[in-house]
C-alpha cells in the first residue's frame, strides 16, 4: 500500500486525490516544492527543508504551511504508506483562483505531500551533456525551487536524446551552474568545489551541508577549464552520483572522495 | 450554467473535474496554454492559435491534440456553458508521470479547455511599473506560452503592490520586451512599434495580425527612449487597453489610434 498522498490535511489514495483545474500551480506554475529524503521513517534534514521552504515562500509572497502541519503530514503519510526509506515531495501552490495573474487575497494554498520508495539508488557514473538551457543566477527566482521546471525538463530530455544521462546547465558568462536537478561538485586544482549561487546554482540542502562542513568550497567555475576537471559528482537531497564525463571530457572516478561525500551526507 | 470544463474528451462540472496529483503540468510546469477570444460562439483566430500551439508543442516535444479534437471541444464547451462572448483557455500538459524529470514515452497529455464570460472589457488607462523581472528573448522557451508563468505572476503582484496596474518587463540590455501577459504597442517617432521577439516579446496572435497588416512595426525599443514615447497600448488575444503611464513618464491618450487598433483586431 504505497499509493497514498496527503493533500490539504487529509490522506487519499493517489487515484482519488483531486487537484482542482483552477489551481494556480497547474495553470501558472505558481508554487514551489521540496524533495526530501526519508530514512527510518524520518526526514533527516527536515528543519533545513522547512527553513528553505519558508524562505522561498517569502520570495513568492505565499503563506507557508506551518512546521507542525508538515511534521504531522509526514508522519501520517509515512505511516499510511509503510515506506521507511525513500523520498517525499512537498508541493505548495498558491491554490485556486479566478482567471488572470492576480491571486485571491488571501490565497488558500494547496499543500501536497507524496512519498516514493527506493530513491537515491546509486547508478552507473553519469555522462553529462552541456545544455543550451542556462541558469541566470541574477534572476529574482533563481534561488527558489519553483514549479517552473520546464527548462530543466527539456534540458534533461535533450541530453538523454543526445546519448547523455543528464544535462549540465551553464550560468551567464560561460560558467558552470548545476545539473538539471542536482548540485555539481567538481575536483579542480586538487579541491572539491561547487558553483556559486550567483552563477546559477540552486542553494541545495546537501550543497549547504558540504559547504558548512568545509568539505567543499564554492567559486566561479568557467566552462573553459573543463579540461582541467579531474572528477565530479552530482548531489541532491537523496543521493551522490559519480560523473564519468562532461561533454567529451572524460573524468576519473575517485571512490575514496565519493565514499566520504556519501558517508557525510547520508551516513 | 457557466461552470463547466472540457477535460480529456469529456465535459465536467468544474468542481468535479480532477487533475491528477502526478500531472506534470502541476508538478513541473511541463505544458503550455492558449488564451482565445470567444465571440458569437466562435473562436475568431482559431487556426492561428492552433498553429502556434502546434509549433510550441514541437519545442516541448509534446504531441499536440488534433485540430478536430479542439474544434469539437470548443463547440461542446461553448454549448454547455451557454457563453457566446468571452474567452477560452486551452491548457496542454505532458500528463501524468513517475517521479523525476523524464516523461513516460509516449506521454498521455492532459488537455483542458475552460471558458469565461466578459473578458476583454475596456478598463481605465493602465499605469505600468518597470519590473525587476526580465524576459530573455534568446532563451529556448521565450517564444512559448508555457505554464512556467511565475515570473509574470510576481511581476504583476509587485507592480500592483507598488501602485501600478501592470508590469512592463525589460528584455536583456535595457530594452522593452512586453507587459506581464500582453504585447506592448508604442507610439514612437510618429509610428506604432512593438518590441522584437528577439528582445523578449512573446509572439502573440494579435501582435502578428497587427504586423502583417502593416499597422505596426517591430524594432528594438531602448528603455532610455522612455521620455520620447507618446502613447502606448497593451494588446492580447482579448483586448486593447490604453496605457496612461510607464513608470513616472506620463503618456497621452490617442482615441483615434486606439479605436483603429480595436476595430482592426476585434471589429
Amino acid at each position: 500500500m504505497t499509493d497514498m498522498v496527503w493533500l490539504n490535511g487529509r490522506l487519499f489514495p493517489a487515484d482519488q486525490a483531486r487537484i482542482d483545474p483552477t489551481d494556480r500551480g497547474f495553470l501558472l506554475g505558481d508554487g514551489l516544492f521540496e524533495t526530501m529524503r526519508l530514512v527510518g521513517g524520518e526526514v533527516p534534514q527536515l528543519e533545513r527543508h522547512l527553513a528553505r521552504l519558508e524562505s522561498s515562500c517569502g520570495v513568492l509572497q505565499l503563506p507557508p504551511p506551518s512546521r507542525e502541519t508538515i511534521r504531522k503530514a509526514i508522519h501520517a503519510l509515512q505511516t499510511a504508506c509503510h515506506i521507511t526509506a525513500g523520498s517525499m515531495r512537498l508541493t505548495v501552490t498558491r491554490g485556486c483562483g479566478p482567471r488572470g495573474l492576480l491571486p485571491p487575497n488571501p490565497p488558500a494554498p494547496t499543500v501536497l505531500l507524496t512519498c516514493a520508495p527506493h530513491s537515491g539508488d546509486v547508478t552507473a557514473p553519469l555522462r553529462l551533456g552541456i545544455s543550451r538551457f542556462t541558469r541566470d543566477g541574477g534572476a529574482p527566482l533563481s534561488s527558489v525551487k519553483s514549479l517552473d521546471y520546464l527548462p530543466a525538463v527539456l534540458a534533461r530530455m535533450e541530453a538523454v536524446a543526445a546519448g547523455f544521462d543528464d544535462a549540465l546547465l551553464p550560468g551567464i558568462g560561460d560558467v558552470i551552474a548545476e545539473a538539471s536537478a542536482a548540485t555539481i561538485v567538481l575536483l579542480l586544482d586538487g579541491e572539491l568545489v561547487t558553483p556559486l549561487v550567483e552563477d546559477g546554482a540552486l542553494p541545495g540542502i546537501s550543497r549547504a551541508r558540504l559547504l558548512e562542513a568545509g568539505l567543499c568550497g564554492e567559486r566561479t567555475i568557467p566552462l573553459a577549464r573543463l579540461d582541467e576537471m579531474e572528477a565530479a559528482w552530482l548531489t541532491t537531497a537523496l543521493s551522490v552520483q559519480a560523473v564519468a564525463a562532461i561533454g567529451e571530457h572524460e573524468l576519473r572516478l575517485d571512490a575514496a572522495r565519493e565514499g566520504a561525500l556519501r558517508s557525510f551526507l547520508f551516513g
